[in-house]
Order: C-alpha cells, then sequence, then structure tokens
C-alpha cells in the first residue's frame, strides 16, 4: 500500500499575524518538500495562544499525515510549540541532557544558563533531536498515531538549515518520489489565451500536470512530474515541453526564467553584443531592470533618460525640427532616439521607448500609447503599442519595458522583430 | 454590545503551496488591519482545489469574524474562490453588467470577450463590487450569517491596491469609531535606533498608540489614535507628533509618504526648481523613482545611466584623466558627474551616484561603497556611504537613490545638505 504524505505547514507566531514579518518559512519548506515528491497541501499560522494553537494542531491531524511547525520553540514565555504538540500526542516532554551540553557549549556566559534557557532542552519523549546549527533552540521529528510531527525554529535562517540538514533526510527516508517542475517563459499573449489553448489537455492530465499562471506584464506555463527518480520525471515532462513549444514557437522566450531581461541578456551574451537605451516615458526603468541582473556591465554600456524633448535632442541628437513636426510619441522619434543613442555611445543595438504612461494624456494620443524602437547595424523596428486607458502608468512602463527586451532576444536568435 | 472583528486570511493558491511564491498578501493585509484595530487571528493558504477551498471556508466561518481571501479570482479554470464561497454562504453568482463594461475597455481587442473572461463578471448576489485598479478581475465584500467575506484577487499589487481603496474603508464602517493614523517618514536612523528613543513611551502608551516599522531603506513611527470622532482622534495625535518632531528634528523627511522622492518632489515643488540626475550603480533607478511619480515632468529634465567609463566621458563630460587619476568610485568622480549632467542639461540641481553595488568588487574598494552627489548653484555636496558587504545589490541601490532624495530635499529646505 501506498502511504500518503499530505503536508501541513503550522507556523506559530503573533508577529506573523500582525504582519511584521513575511511567512518565507513557509515557501521554504513547501519549496524543498515538493521537490522530494512531498505535496504540501495546507499552510496556516496562528499566534502565540495556546487554546487556538491546539484547535489548529487537531486541524492538521484530521487532514494531513505530515505537520511541520516552524515557531515558538525558543527560551520566552510565549513559545509554546513543543508543549502543545506534546500534549496534543500524548507524549511528556523530557530533559535532552545531550542538548543541555551544547546549549552550554553555544551561550556559557560563566554563570550557568537561566531556567527559561533549560526549557529549550525540554523535548517530547522518543523523538529525534535536530541540532541548530545557526541559533540555541533545537529541533525535533516523532511519528505518532500514524502521523509524523516535525518542529523547526522561525527564524528564517535557522529554519532553512535545520530543515535542509535535518528534517529533509528525515523525511525523504518516508518517501520513494521526487517531484519535478520547469516553468515556460511566455511573452506576447495573456495567461487567458494560453488556458484556453491547452485547456483540454490540462484537464486530462494528471501527472505530469501543467497550469498556466500570470505574471505582471508575462505569463507562464508550470509542467510537474512527479516519479521515481530525476530523470524518470525529465523524461515524463520532455514531451509535454516539446508539444507547447510547438503550439507557441517565439512565444516561449525561456524556462524558468524570473523575467524577459534575462533572456535578452543570455541572447546578448550567446552574440557577444552591447546594447544602449534611449528612455522617455519608462523614464530610466530597462536600465534599472537590466543593470539588476548581476554581470549586466558587460553587456549595458547606459544611456539617457530623455524626459523633457530638449534631452531628446542633447543626449540623443534627435533633431528639434523633427520633435517639431512628428510630436514626442510618434514612430519617427522613437527611431531617432534608439539611432540617436546607439551612435552616440557606439553600442552594437539600443532601444528606445517614448509615449504616454499616464494618468495625464497630451491632448493627441491616448494614454497607453508607446513606441519602442530597435536599432541594430543593419536597420531600425519600431513596434506601436496601444496598452488601453485605464491601464496603470506602472504596468505601462513594465510592459513598454517587456517590448524592448523582447525585440532585442527575437533580433539577436534570428526571428521576426516587429 | 462591541462586535468581535476575529479575522482569518485564506489564499487560495496551488503555486503558495509549492512554494514558488511567498505569500506577502496575508502580510501586507495583516499589517493593514492591524493599523485599524482589527485582529488577524489565522492565516491559512490552500490550493486550487473546491473541496479543500470548502472545509477550510467551513472552518473559517467556525473561528472567525471576517474572511478575508486572496487569489483565486481570475480567468482560468483554476480560479474557483468566487464559487466556493458564494456555495458556503448559499448565494447564487450573478453577472454585473457594470463589470461586463469594464472587462470590454480594459481588454477589448476588438474580437469580443473569451468565455472564461466573462467569468470574472460573475459576482455573488447583492455583493458590494470592489474594482480592480492593475488588472481585470474584480473583488468584491458581503455579508452573511453574521459573517463579513471580502474576496482580494492574488496578484500582490492587485491586492494591495484594492485593499487600500476598497476593501479597507468597507471595513472601517463596520466598526463604531474611528480609528485614525500618522505615518511620520524618518530617514537617516534605522527602525531600532528609534525603538530605543521612544520605547518607554511607547509601552506606556495604549491610546493613542506609537509603533515603529523598519521599511526597505527607511522607516517610520505610526501615530494611531481611537475615537468616536475623527477630529478628536486628530487631537490626540498631534501633542505625541509635536514630541517626535522635537526629538527626530529634520531626520522626519514627511507625513504619510510613501517613499524619500515624494518628500524631494514636494520640496522642488515649493522651490519651483528642477534636477537632472547622471548614475552609475543605480543603474537609472533614481530616474525610474522619481518618473514613477505622477506630475515628474515638471522637475525632472532627464538624465544619464552612465555604466561604463565612455559614456560618463560621452554623456556627463567627465575628463578621461580623471577617471585614470581617481577611479569610477571616487568623491571626486561623483562630483564631476554631477556638475557635469548639471551643466549640460541646463537644469537648477543634479545628483549623480557612483558605487559598488555588489556582488563582485572591483579589488580597490569594498562593495556597499558608494558616493551621492549633489551639484547646487553655489556649490556641490558629496556623501560617502559605506554600507556594508553583506548588504544586497538591490538594497545598495535603494539606499542610494534614498540619499539622493535625501539631499535634495534638505537643499531646497535649507537644511545641513552632507
Amino acid at each position: 500500500m501506498k502511504r500518503a504524505f499530505d503536508t501541513e505547514i503550522l507556523s506559530v507566531g503573533t508577529e506573523l499575524l500582525l504582519g511584521h514579518v513575511t511567512n518565507t518559512d513557509a515557501r521554504d519548506i513547501s519549496e524543498m518538500l515538493s521537490r522530494i515528491g512531498i505535496n504540501v497541501k495546507y499552510h496556516s499560522v496562528v499566534g502565540d495562544n495556546p487554546a487556538r494553537l491546539r484547535q489548529c494542531v487537531e486541524i492538521a491531524k484530521s487532514r494531513a499525515d505530515i505537520i511541520v511547525t516552524t515557531g515558538g520553540l525558543g527560551p520566552t514565555c510565549d513559545d509554546l510549540t513543543k508543549q502543545v504538540l506534546a500534549e496534543c500526542f500524548g507524549l511528556r516532554l523530557v530533559r535532552d541532557e545531550d542538548v543541555v551540553r551544547s546549549l552550554y557549549e553555544y551561550i556559557d556566559t560563566g554563570r550557568g544558563l537561566t531556567e527559561n534557557t533549560y526549557q529549550q532542552a525540554m523535548l517530547p519523549e522518543g523523538c529525534t533531536v535536530f541540532p541548530n546549527s545557526c541559533g540555541t533552540a533545537p529541533g525535533c521529528a516523532f511519528e505518532k498515531d500514524g502521523k509524523v510531527v516535525v518542529m523547526l525554529p522561525g527564524p528564517p535562517k535557522e529554519c532553512r538549515a535545520m530543515f535542509e540538514r535535518s528534517a529533509l533526510p528525515y523525511l525523504r527516508r518516508l518517501s520513494g518520489e521526487v517531484l519535478v517542475s520547469h516553468a515556460l517563459n511566455i511573452f506576447g499573449i495573456g495567461e487567458s489565451r494560453v488556458d484556453d489553448l491547452f485547456a483540454k489537455e490540462m484537464n486530462a492530465m494528471i501527472n505530469p500536470s501543467m497550469a498556466p499562471y500570470a505574471k505582471e506584464c508575462d505569463c507562464l506555463l508550470q509542467i510537474t512530474a512527479k516519479a521515481a527518480s530525476e530523470e524518470e520525471a525529465e523524461a515524463m515532462i520532455a514531451p509535454v515541453r516539446a508539444h507547447v513549444l510547438e503550439v507557441l514557437g517565439d512565444l516561449v522566450y525561456g524556462e524558468d526564467l524570473e523575467c524577459l531581461e534575462q533572456a535578452a541578456m543570455q541572447a546578448l551574451k550567446e552574440r557577444g553584443m552591447s546594447f544602449a537605451a534611449c528612455e522617455s516615458c519608462t523614464g530610466g526603468d530597462i536600465a534599472r531592470r537590466f543593470t539588476e541582473l548581476p554581470g549586466a556591465s558587460a553587456f549595458f554600456l547606459g544611456g539617457a533618460v530623455t524626459y523633457v524633448n530638449a534631452v531628446k535632442t542633447e543626449l540623443a541628437g534627435v533633431p528639434e525640427a523633427l520633435l517639431e513636426e512628428k510630436t514626442a510619441v510618434s514612430r519617427e522619434v522613437a527611431q531617432a532616439m534608439a539611432e540617436g543613442i546607439r551612435a552616440r555611445l557606439g553600442a552594437d543595438l539600443a532601444v528606445s521607448v517614448t509615449g504616454l504612461a499616464g494618468p495625464d494624456g497630451d491632448g493627441v494620443h491616448e494614454v497607453g500609447t508607446v513606441f519602442i524602437a530597435l536599432a541594430a547595424p543593419e536597420r531600425t523596428w519600431v513596434r506601436e503599442t496601444h496598452m488601453g486607458v485605464n491601464r496603470t502608468r506602472s504596468f505601462i512602463r513594465r510592459m513598454a519595458g517587456n517590448h524592448a527586451f523582447d525585440m532585442m532576444r527575437r533580433y539577436l536568435r534570428g526571428m521576426d522583430v516587429e
């Protein structure tokens, strides 16, 4: 009989409920568990309150096979996770002399240990103790009533280190499966169109499975497979990936990337090329995004933020007459900006953006009208976009930047640019 | 009888359980609710699964007065929050024609709307609709069976904006008392120092109350008063504000602001002055941040992102000999960049940044060494900062920008700049 491994992560700490800290422990543990094929079905957070914690443990017992707690193991009076969990599973807390010794080594002040420091050495009888490599409070794990309980400290560094070193090997013994997941990054069509295209297949798929996710100005398709080994899981993913690539073609800009600028950087690296930028309505966001990537200086020379017309002329050499004739929000000015900055800085490529990010218009164009240009040695391309008057300023700016990086990646990989 | 407002935040999305994203929505909502005196007692997370979501809703109904959901409102087939919530409260979903109209405006492609886009206009009968200012899926709220239900979209920007604009006023109505809260924005000392300075008073205060909050590169003191009317609450806050201002002086850069660039813009407006920027390691982030503010074009002329040395010379006129003698990361080059761009663009003021944001060093300076300059008609000031080798790239860039905006605001308001 196959054993089930539905897991609940139960985080204990009033600071989480006040919003003073983010629950990164639950995210970290979920990510690491899903890699070894253990399904996290629930996260819950409760404050430092014994009655409410007890109720949450009872709920977790009723719906999960593995309960992972984080937080509430420290020496202060509001740290009550061990007491409550032991009680809920009918176990006594006993003093672990090895832990007492290591507490002495760690925080020996020459004056002995305080009463509440000793509390950290009180652990459920018969448990496996997890040493804390970055702090004092040890964690532990036990099996009882057909459930597995793992208790980890709250501070993210301690929690993560203990999970990786002690809890993961402990849990891996229980599972025979691995879970592998890849994201195909998509720009050019939205999440709901992707969903339309693959809805039938997705509904019929169980393992491997596939699901679309919207990001701010692009989206992704996540393909996940569960198998006995990593190789086997990868082999299950391969035909699904191939099918998606066949349907979507070059709308897929990468795999497991965070953003389009990473795809642009990869393509610049492959071709050994540099670029510059001349930005009006994006106001420096293209430069900022690319230079967030470590190693950007090998590909990005610099750029101009030409917010007013005179600066378009001064820094990028856009002719005053052209600005007067065509206005700043035009195909021609976008082209002149890209070509001007490319020549000025001696870059292989240059991108430019000019348009209306709102909230105010210019009386001529609608908010959301943006021209994006790419100047290359052989020619310049310009995309004209109308993103809609209801889009926010930050959406319009981010989307314009995505178009610029998309044009670069397409040019560098020999695809249609416009 | 005082009504209870125990709250559960229920987040829906398999991506949270896979650890692909962090539950920042729960953190943001918790923080904002605690400021208006509503207690969050539980967070829970469940995947895109109707049966498990239904169980979670039943648990939330049994232990909370207010249920706030996040996620699962989008157009794809795994978005099921509205259906399940409506079902659990015995409500039908009905089509909201106002929402259909706004969907048309938002994403009209000339081909009409797809079937799954329409789904977003299906809302629980009798609910209050919350428009989505950053996306398509609307949120909503209703009261039923003595419970209040609020449904918000999952993407953090959409969730936060809708919570602030629509959900917060909706929830505030429920409470008979008025809660007024003001944040004093602080730059130049950290949250823990602020905590030290006011710890005694804060511990003794109940209403009004005061609490420090750390932001990414600055901090704030939140003063909150609860009273029968807004005027009464404001009158309770006034002496506390006066005391804080007396202790902190010009370290307080504003009140209820989001960021330092807003303080800089206010000061530029008061003095009717313009500025330009020349950025090396911030890579356009100063220009990007300032131009995120609507109306930026009245004060910001433009700037240069001078990522490589040749561009510092080409766009900002920094002498090659100076770059060779002092290196790019120096007080002298920072000064030349600010003065160069100021003269070139004819701005009243100019700021510049040059330094090491990491992760790689230059073999001479430590990562975190950054020079920030402000050039004004009468002279130029330079700040030298050492942020520490353990800071992240994005922290160093943001902090450098904060220094630039702080120098501008101080100059414009006649305070010490260095």
